[in-house]
C-alpha cells in the first residue's frame, strides 16, 4: 500500500506537533487507522480528554518544510513508506519521519554502526577505518553518526562501499565543520539522514534521537573507542534494548579510551576484533527486532465515555505502568483502556510510554 | 596427621619411579593407605598385571636428591604433608611433590596468577607490575613462572609483599639469566617452587607441568599478554579445568599480543583491567575445587583373581572410558574394577587419566 500525497502530508503535520511524540505518533496511526483521520478527529479526543485548544502545526510550516527539502534536494521518507528501513520499523517506536539526501536505498541494505569517541587516538581511528572497510567489502553498510574522530573514521572507510551518516540539525546542517568535505563526499556517494527539519541546528537534545536511528537502522552496533559516560556507551544501551547486538573493541586499560568499550564487554558485548565476529554473532540464528503488534485499538468505538476516561486517569501514577495492567484492574476491555490512554497522554494528562505502558504526566 | 620420615621418603620414591604418573600416585596411596605399603606390594600387584621388574628408582637416587636439597637450603613438600597447599590437594590429579626454597607458607595464603607473553610490550609489563602490586596490596600472594616479560614484571611487582615463582628445571636452575637478580631476591622474599629434581635444567616437556602448579595454586589466573598459541593459554586453559577463574586483560587488535586475551574473553573470560575485577569474581558465592572424592578402594581385597585384570584390560580402548561405565559392563563393585585399572596401569596396559578415566595404554 502506498501512501497518497496528502497521508503523506499527514503523517509530517502529525509528527511536527509539539505533543505528539513517537509513541504517540504509532498509536494515532493505529486508533485511526490513517492521519488524515487522527487529524480530523484530534479536536474532539484532545477535548473529551479534557484539555482544549489542538496545537496543530499551521498548514503554511509543513509546506515549508517540504519545500525547503525540495530546495536542497532532500527526500521525506514517512513511516508507512514503501522506502521506510524495514529494521526501523521493528524499533519501539519507529521515528515517524526521516529526511534524506543522496542514496536512502543504502539503508535498505544489511547496516552496522560503527561508533565511538570524538577525541580518538591514532590507533582507534585506523580500527574504525579499516574495520568500517572490511564491513563493506562484506556486503554491510556503515552507519555513524559523522562526528569527530572515531565516526569520521568509519565513514571514510566506508565511503566506497555505502555508508549512511545521520545528524543531529537538518540534512543541510553541516557539523562539525571540520568534516564538511566527508558531507560532500557521503551526500554524493552515501545517505545523509535526519528526523530534524531542514535547516534545524544540532542541539544537545537532538542527540539520543539521533543515537536511536542509528542502532536503529543497524543489525549491531560496534563501539571502537569511548570513555565511560559517553554518546558512544548510550548508543550502544539503545542497540541493546532494540535487540540488536552489541560489539565492542577491546583496548589496554592504560588508555582511558578504552574504559568504555571494556565495560560494555563487561556487561555481554560481543568482543570484536574484525569483520569475522561480526559475521560470526550475525550468522546465529535468531528473532531480529519486535514481531508487529496486533492493533489494540479494533473494534473501539470512535467516542469514549467520560467516566471511562477517568477511572483509566484516576489509576495513573508516575511509575509506569502496563495498558493490560489496567485493563485488568478496572475489568475493561485493553482497546478501551488504551484508547483512554490516547487521549489522555493528548490532553497532556498521562505520558506514553514505549512497551505499552503509561504513566502520569510528568509535571 | 603427620607423616613420619620413612613414608616421605616413601612418597618420593614413589613419585620419582618412571611409570607412576600423578594420577596413579593418587590411587597408590588410596589403594595402599601409604606410600610405603604400596612398595612393598608393588612387585606383586606389577607381577599380576602382567608385567615383570618392578621399576623402582634405586633407594641411593632418592636419598642423593634428599642431600642436594638441603645443601641448596631447600624444603620438600610431599602430598599428605601438613604445609602441601590447599589448593594445589585440590587438583586432579594433585602433583606428589614440590620442592621450595625460601618461604613455603605464602602458598597458604590466597594467591593469584599473573601471567603472559615473554615478548612484551613496555605496556603490557607496566600493566603486570602495577596489577601485582595492587594485588599484593590487597593480601594476594602473586604466583607466576619466572619468564621474561611478563613474568618477571609479576614478580617484580609483588615482591614486597610475596611471590611464588615456579620453575619447570629445579629449584636451583636460574632461567632465564637475565632473570638471575629477580631469581635471588625471590628465593630470599619470596619462594621458589618446582616439582623438578635439584639441578634439573628445564627442558619444553616441563613446562605443562609447571603450568599445571601456578593454575593450581592459585585461585584464578591473570593472562596480561599472550599470542594466540602459547603457555599462556595453556595455563588459562588449566585453570579452567581445575574450576579457577580466568581473567584476561584486554588489549588493542592492532597489538597481536592481545590476541591471546582477547580470545580467551571470547571463551568467557573474566574481563580484568584491576585488581577491583578479581575481588568481585572473588567475592561471588561457589564452590572451589572438587569435594575430596571417596576412597573407591575400601574393601577391595589385596590380591585381584586374574581373571577380573582380564576382564577390565578386555574392555579398554584407546578412548577415555569412566571407570564406573567399566564397573556397569562387568557387573562387578567399583573397587575392584578400580584396583584392576590400577594394577594394569603400572604393568603398562592401561592408562589413568585424571577425573576416575581410564584408556588402553598407548603403544
Amino acid at each position: 500500500m502506498t501512501l497518497s500525497a496528502a497521508e503523506r502530508f499527514a503523517r509530517l503535520r502529525l509528527a511536527r506537533t509539539e505533543q505528539i511524540g513517537p509513541v504517540t505518533f504509532r498509536q494515532l496511526l493505529e486508533r485511526f487507522d490513517s492521519a488524515e483521520r487522527a487529524l480530523a478527529a484530534l479536536p474532539d479526543v484532545i477535548r473529551r480528554g479534557g484539555a482544549h485548544e489542538p496545537p496543530l502545526p499551521p498548514v503554511e510550516r509543513i509546506e515549508a518544510e517540504l519545500e525547503a527539502g525540495e530546495r536542497a534536494g532532500a527526500r521525506l521518507i514517512v513511516f508507512g513508506d514503501d522506502d521506510y528501513p524495514d529494521m526501523l520499523a521493528a524499533v519501539d517506536p519507529p521515528p515517524p519521519l526521516l529526511w534524506t539526501l543522496g542514496d536512502a536505498g543504502l539503508m535498505a541494505r544489511p547496516c552496522v554502526a560503527v561508533v565511538g569517541a570524538r577525541i580518538a587516538s591514532a590507533g582507534g581511528q585506523r580500527i574504525a577505518r579499516g574495520m568500517s572497510q572490511q564491513l563493506g567489502e562484506a556486503g554491510h553498510v556503515v552507519v555513524s553518526g559523522l562526528a569527530r574522530g572515531i565516526d569520521g573514521a568509519a565513514h571514510t572507510g566506508a565511503l566506497p562501499t555505502g555508508t549512511v551518516a545521520v545528524l543531529g540539525g537538518g540534512v543541510d546542517d553541516i557539523y562539525p565543520p571540520d568534516n564538511a568535505d566527508l558531507y560532500a563526499r557521503i551526500a554524493e556517494q552515501g545517505c545523509i539522514v535526519s528526523e530534524s527539519v531542514m535547516g534545524a541546528r544540532a542541539q544537545a537534545r537532538d542527540f539520543p534521537r539521533r543515537n536511536r536511528v542509528i542502532s536503529g537502522l543497524s543489525r549491531g552496533v560496534i563501539v571502537v573507542e569511548a570513555e565511560l559516560r559517553s554518546g558512544s556507551l548510550i548508543t550502544a544501551r539503545l542497540a541493546g534494548e532494540q535487540g540488536r547486538d552489541v560489539f565492542a573493541v577491546p583496548g589496554s586499560p592504560l588508555d582511558p579510551r578504552s574504559r568504555g568499550p571494556n565495560e560494555l564487554l563487561r556487561q555481554g558485548a560481543i568482543l570484536c576484533e574484525g569483520v569475522e565476529d561480526v559475521e560470526r554473532a550475525f550468522s546465529t540464528l535468531r528473532t531480529l527486532g519486535e514481531p508487529p503488534t496486533d492493533n489494540p485499538f479494533e473494534g473501539v468505538p470512535d467516542a469514549l465515555e467520560a467516566t471511562v476516561i477517568e477511572q483509566v486517569a484516576a489509576l495513573l501514577s508516575p511509575t509506569p505502568t502496563p495498558r493490560d495492567e489496567l485493563a485488568r484492574a478496572l475489568g475493561l476491555p485493553i482497546g478501551t483502556v488504551a484508547a483512554a490512554l490516547l487521549e489522555l497522554d493528548l490532553a497532556g494528562r498521562a505520558e506514553l510510554l514505549p512497551g505499552g505502558l503509561a504513566a502520569s504526566a510528568t509535571a
